[in-house]
């Protein structure tokens, strides 16, 4: 399945997630990751990024869809992170 | 169509693009926005953004499904914008 990520997440913790986030995903924009993944994958991420945030102060929503080829992408400005650049 | 569209827009354009898509579409967190809309409305949001970002320092991202139903979100922490609730 394919998953974009979006998160809005205080400053004291948003580097935390940034870097978790870079070891599993690809990263788009300056809040937003996306990648392929199996749903296990997608259990780890998600339980990895219950205990790095704060549920009352942070915000993450997960898109999750069966594929890539649903989504077209469109990027306006500044492209911050071609989708196989990544370090 | 189903749009979902985040940003990354420098502090003094950001509350302008914010207002504007207010216009358009669904708040959902601090960047995000969703909503769905016709191919000409979504023409007529890229041609007033254009207007409204600089594309040297500003990034916006559209995403366009066919349907809302290719999707399933979930969202972690704080729910910042109902999807019905928006004023």
């Amino acid at each position: 399945m394919y998953v974009i990520i979006v998160y809005d997440i205080k400053v004291e913790r948003v580097n935390k997630v940034k870097g978790y986030l870079r070891t599993q995903l690809n990263w788009i924009q300056n809040s937003v990751f996306e990648g392929e993944v199996t749903p296990s994958e997608l259990v780890d991420i998600k339980n990895n990024l219950k205990e790095i945030m704060n549920k009352n102060e942070d915000s993450i929503i997960i898109y999750a869809l069966r594929t890539e080829k649903a989504l077209k992408r469109d990027v306006m400005g500044v492209e911050k992170a071609p989708i196989d650049g990544i370090i």
